[in-house]
């Protein structure tokens, strides 16, 4: 084994019937089925207590050369920014983190919305949604906070859309 | 390489004089160095216009094989319930995820405070916090609730503490 590596197995994959295009451009309405390995389905016991979860997952079709600064999101009119300032998928280690919001636990199952993964996609882990994770005040970039203005004029309706057949 | 296998390599280290007890005991007042290694030093550009970022880790020290079902923090009072219903270091895949408040950038190296990873600690990837991973109503068990409302009795004093010296 090469010095320093650090090995992973997926505990899962996820599964969705949404397109690329779906998921890239409003994730919140993304429906998901988290399928664990059933060697897992006790270890999900007591999630449904939690409202919303952190998916860790691998980033299985990004491939190739990383670029240290990017725009974000690709778009030209934002700054060039490093890599880390950014949520780019091209990343030194290809990891994705998201958090979901927990609809449903079926054994070894849990169906969640907001998770921007392709059909697929290893699952690295699960942890559960602490306050510890949650800040009030925090001060972020301009260009995101442009963004964020744009994104939220459009009304999510992740219920309304939860018909997800397993 | 083994089937399923996930390979990843750090992008640098936790530095940090603070003791496992201390650590475990109030992360929020342990002030850590990120030493990224060199050639990532300008994807760090623009990171300080975050006041806040998720470090994902790899937890190095954890050996051995781990229970489906856990007392969450080791406390036989709390009920027993699966692994990823609960943030124990000892999963599958040993990951460890913690929001901190970045206080300076330095060339390569970040200054943070609350993250609760050892000293030599393997960095995974850093991810600048977006206000996508806030959320304002959530549900969480009961047993966490009665924890967090002992431990938020004690004041932290972050910028008290902050004399590190690299």
């Amino acid at each position: 084994m090469q010095k320093n590596q650090i090995v992973f197995h997926p505990i899962g994959y996820v599964r969705t019937k949404a397109s690329k295009d779906e998921i890239k451009s409003n994730k919140k309405n993304v429906i998901s089925k988290l399928v664990l390995n059933r060697e897992f389905m006790t270890a999900l016991d007591g999630i449904d207590e939690f409202s919303h979860l952190f998916i860790i997952f691998y980033l299985h079709k990004i491939k190739g050369k990383i670029d240290l600064k990017v725009n974000p999101m690709g778009k030209v009119d934002l700054p060039l920014i490093g890599l880390f300032s950014t949520r780019t998928a091209h990343r030194p280690n290809p990891i994705g983190l998201t958090l979901v919001r927990l609809l449903k636990r079926e054994k070894n199952n849990l169906f969640v919305a907001g998770l921007d993964a392709f059909d697929r996609t290893p699952i690295l882990d699960i942890k559960p949604f602490d306050p510890i994770d949650t800040i009030t005040e925090f001060k972020i970039p301009g260009w995101l906070n442009r963004i964020l203005n744009n994104k939220y004029e459009q009304p999510s309706n992740i219920l309304n859309s939860f018909n997800f057949e397993s």
